[in-house]
């Protein structure tokens, strides 16, 4: 198995490379036809083969990793400056050091974190409580979510990808939105509940006592419940990003499953007078019939996260009940597929001009 | 540990030992100083010790499993009549079928399935699809929650035992109906979501595809999104059995947990603007203040179901945000304690005047 | 992601699709350059769609579940024999019915059930308790495992897929029993002791009380511990498959792991005198060596059943105690790839002349 | 639930109750008739109410942590002496600083950490690599296994609560050991392979990055390959404390189960000739007739862990095929009750006369 080093292939470059949006990253890229990863980046573990971190790896590749160091006109930026993407599997406020020197360099970014995300400044800066050091930048970024906008990806130098809550959100409920805009009606009313229920690796690779198996098998719990970071990004998503003709009022709170992959989000509405005349299930298949990742489920027809484990697919369920005015959007996907690697590949797909679905038309590991 | 035949000992019946909210009366009552289980049945098993079903049970009981004939005036019924009470471990439709005989020969009923939650004879066969046939009984039976029907209790002959799901739901929502009934003035808008999460036991000891540990472990889905029997259940309890001043509309969905006990219920609420003047901590405070087994988490503390595991309590936090209009009321118990069985011994507590915690103060099981 | 309905690809059908190993055979032949699904039986199922039962597979696949008829003569043999190879998925006592006419047909068997891996009549009929029904094609049967049998699955017709287990005891002890053969004396007494876990995945799509998660979680068991039908084929695959120039005396007690997915395999083993003059990691290093799916971890690395998840990989570590006089081979795979579907696609591809790893170089699904 | 506060308890205190195992004393004592948990000390959460760690223990403890300085004649230690026993639920070289000031005080001393399960010095620094600061207390101290050393325990000043493995392995030995050293004749060959499975618990409640569920769920492997702590004191246990009149050897070797609590030793023996003769089930049995918490399988029943969760019960079952000339001895029990707290309450019992089971008859949780 070993990489076929084809000379058409884009070179790669992931930095924070021993985190799950990393080796997920690696993964996913391994067979991709159009690009190869040639650098992973670690400053814990510098000089260390990656499949001595991650034996699932031994015989996929022999990548070592690098140093990275970020003060400014390190070498470290030199040697990504030779790739044609980088993708950041960090933590916030690490892309935004390097993202700019690398867009001079004509190097496009993927940032896996959170710098590129939110487009206010203002936003930014209360929520993840410092200041954005390339806010020109920031306003060149293009939000990573190729089904709300791929033609800006076409031409993206530097893209924020997605977080995994928000983007079940936002596809969740792009329809209807969409549909409102069209219509120009409210179908749901502004108030909306998203309660969002997210395995365990989505709160990432960490030695953390509250991750530890015994205090997290057997249990259950919400977080964030004051506010979490992903809130802001679903409003600006929904109501900016999708040009929201409403303005939606959204309560978000995520808990935590006794699972590894898997992000399941409810979105409860209710209907207008308007919504109750429409068919939301028309208008979810109609939405999404010509993409690739995501799948609208058949009326009377429900997801689990299984169904769409280790793979880039989306499962969404829209039940409506007239009677009682209500509607339910159910959005599943894997947090570290759709909800990160995978979208990012997706939208380096784009950006490149590859084939959509390259490297990621995996079936999902049943059981 | 023989257990203690004493003279003074209450004795119990306990029809369809063979599953899990059972084998957990068997449990709790094996340490009950009061009460002693002197007859359990199950159809399948006759003639089985309980401890051949259930190892864990070695050593703790001798009890073996008698037939049980559900028709009129069989000796089943004659051997039942000899206990002081009699919990039925059942699904619906087979507690009516005996409960007559027994009040009539001054026997308790304690039911734990579906045959006495709904007061309402229309809804409890538009949800069961059965005609229920002992319709003078059921206005006479009482909706087993001390916390809500202590006193009625005292001297109740039939006693419907809460479902879990509405067990959290209305004693996670009972503090703010209370205080809109006393006030006279809403501090929540009408319209309530309960987003509510289960471990696989609920749905008790089953040899289900859909049940086997590889369908359902790292998985999580909604279930019941048309419309749950419990739904009924809830909005009676808060709309009659609290006499709420307010009619609400309650949306309830139910979520399916990889773990095997513990409920988790989101109920989120908009507070109206009466409601931002309210402090619902000191509300749910005072409220629970004298209960034994509710537990007010203090302000900016968030429950885990572990931390209830096993045992009786049920632990609410309640989130006020007045800037956004909004409050969460998260509840979590063990659905086979709280949830079924423990509440159901502190039913039987309170209608035998015995001290409420008897047999109940089990310390939750951490890690 | 449309299947390539390419005309150079043999056509396959799967009887017994709806198991594990059967969806487990799609998922894996759903991206093979030069395979393709055809065919798919379920009595149960005739007439539904396979990603109505696997929503997983929902735009992998438009398959639909033909009926299966196994008496004589039936259509569905007809339909079969339409096909280059035909997989069994099913339990054992079906595929020896209809071999022969398939095989009569000119159409190649895998059996991924247990008709055709014991080579003895007698010791069929004792542990799977009925006649064999086409002793003559046994005798021509191939035991499929292309480490072991490479050569001879170039010609078979009819191959007997390996038992999850005697996978990882014949590859876990090969190198040993190959070395003593080439050296002609022992290496290790002549008495195992294999001690095996399995995930739950190994117990197949069934509705049994104690395979449901709230039995199976958090729990931890032995079985088969007076027998277990793998243990005449690891006994058969020792003694007689290796050759081994020693009679080994195998004790094999498989135990169940609350996990979906994987098996791990202890095999402890006391050195002769000889032994501990031998260097067992440059044993096992070697044998495998060329090996595309056999990885022998370095020196002081162990496996874990996560590494190999989803994949066709199979790890080993030994160890070597000469103080002591102790060695421990230590295995691991993925039951449903490695164990049985992955290990019968590898031999398809020998048995067809394709590149071995054709379909099956997916890489471990960490975390 | 308010603890009652009787003159005639007597005093505890827990050196090191942030721990499973602390945590898992404040549970067992909270209902011990005759004791009561007055200190508890922890250096990291000094002056926190142990509630606000364990919220489980809300409304059962009102405890606070007190600093603990183990330098000489602190008033930690102090503190200490105006109790009658003390727990140390600490790591291995910490009770051994405090435990002869505490003696001289009159003070028992039952030590969870591992200062005084090995006898030989010499054994105690290879395997943990540290002088023993008090050799001379170390003679005196008790191995706190009552099923062995019952007599000795009833005059104990200091005891060396055993390890979880060891318990298993020594219980699991001991009736074919006694029968040995009655009958001069051995029952099993020298050889014994002592394979065991453990729980994550057992690992400790510690912030450690391949204790994270992520990293351990779906997962299975086997660690201590080449030595782990517990085997010399399984030798320790079998060979002297047993007083073996054969001399064993013992091949151990530990694994990880992803679930939180329980313990599944699997020793396999092979028989003697004369051991043929013998039947093991009968001798089994009656080496546990009397004891309260070793429970003896019937014939053919098979132990699981989650038959003894949470309660201090040992399970065995034996195995014997003659033919094969083979024995298996099958042991589960709760690596935090019989394993670690549960026993060591046990000990404290005999120490102080009283009844034996006292605030240890707790049912399994099941399921």
């Amino acid at each position: 198995m070993k990489q076929n080093n084809q000379h058409d292939k884009i070179k790669v470059a992931i930095v924070g490379g021993t985190g799950y949006t990393g080796v997920e990253l690696i993964r996913l890229l391994s067979a991709h036809p159009h690009a190869e990863v040639v650098l992973l980046t670690s400053r814990s573990q510098k000089g260390t083969p990656v499949a001595d971190i991650f034996p699932s790896l031994r015989g996929v590749t022999d990548l070592v990793y690098s140093d990275f160091d970020d003060t400014a006109n390190s070498n470290s930026l030199a040697e990504l400056t030779k790739c044609d993407v980088v993708y950041f599997a960090t933590p916030h406020g690490v892309a935004m050091t390097q993202a700019q020197g690398l867009v001079d360099a004509g190097v496009k970014v993927i940032d896996l974190g959170a710098d590129f995300r939110l487009q206010s400044l203002e936003a930014f800066e209360k929520w993840y409580k410092q200041p954005h050091v390339c806010p020109d930048l920031l306003k060149q970024a293009v939000y990573g979510m190729p089904e709300v906008n791929r033609e800006a990806l076409k031409s993206a130098r530097v893209v924020g990808n997605p977080g995994c809550y928000p983007t079940t959100a936002i596809l969740g409920l792009k329809p209807i939105i969409d549909a409102q805009n069209t219509s120009e009606q409210a179908i749901v009313n502004s108030h909306i509940v998203i309660d969002a229920k997210s395995g365990v690796s989505g709160a990432g690779r960490q030695a953390k006592l509250d991750l530890n198996y015994a205090e997290t098998t057997d249990n259950f719990k919400a977080y964030g419940v004051t506010g979490h970071r992903h809130l802001p990004e679903i409003e600006q998503g929904v109501n900016e990003l999708l040009a929201s003709s409403v303005q939606h009022h959204i309560r978000f709170l995520p808990h935590l499953v006794p699972m590894i992959r898997g992000m399941f989000t409810t979105i409860h509405l209710t209907l207008t007078d308007f919504g109750k005349t429409q068919d939301l299930q028309a208008i979810y298949d109609k939405a999404y019939d010509d993409e690739p990742f995501i799948d609208v489920l058949p009326h009377g027809q429900l997801p689990d996260t299984r169904s769409v484990r280790a793979s880039n697919r989306l499962r969404i369920a829209v039940y409506q009940d007239n009677e009682r005015g209500e509607a339910t959007s159910l959005v599943v996907h894997d947090n570290l597929v759709k909800g990160a690697s995978g979208q990012a590949v997706q939208s380096m797909n784009v950006m490149f001009g590859f084939d959509e679905p390259c490297g990621l038309e995996l079936v999902p590991v049943v059981p």
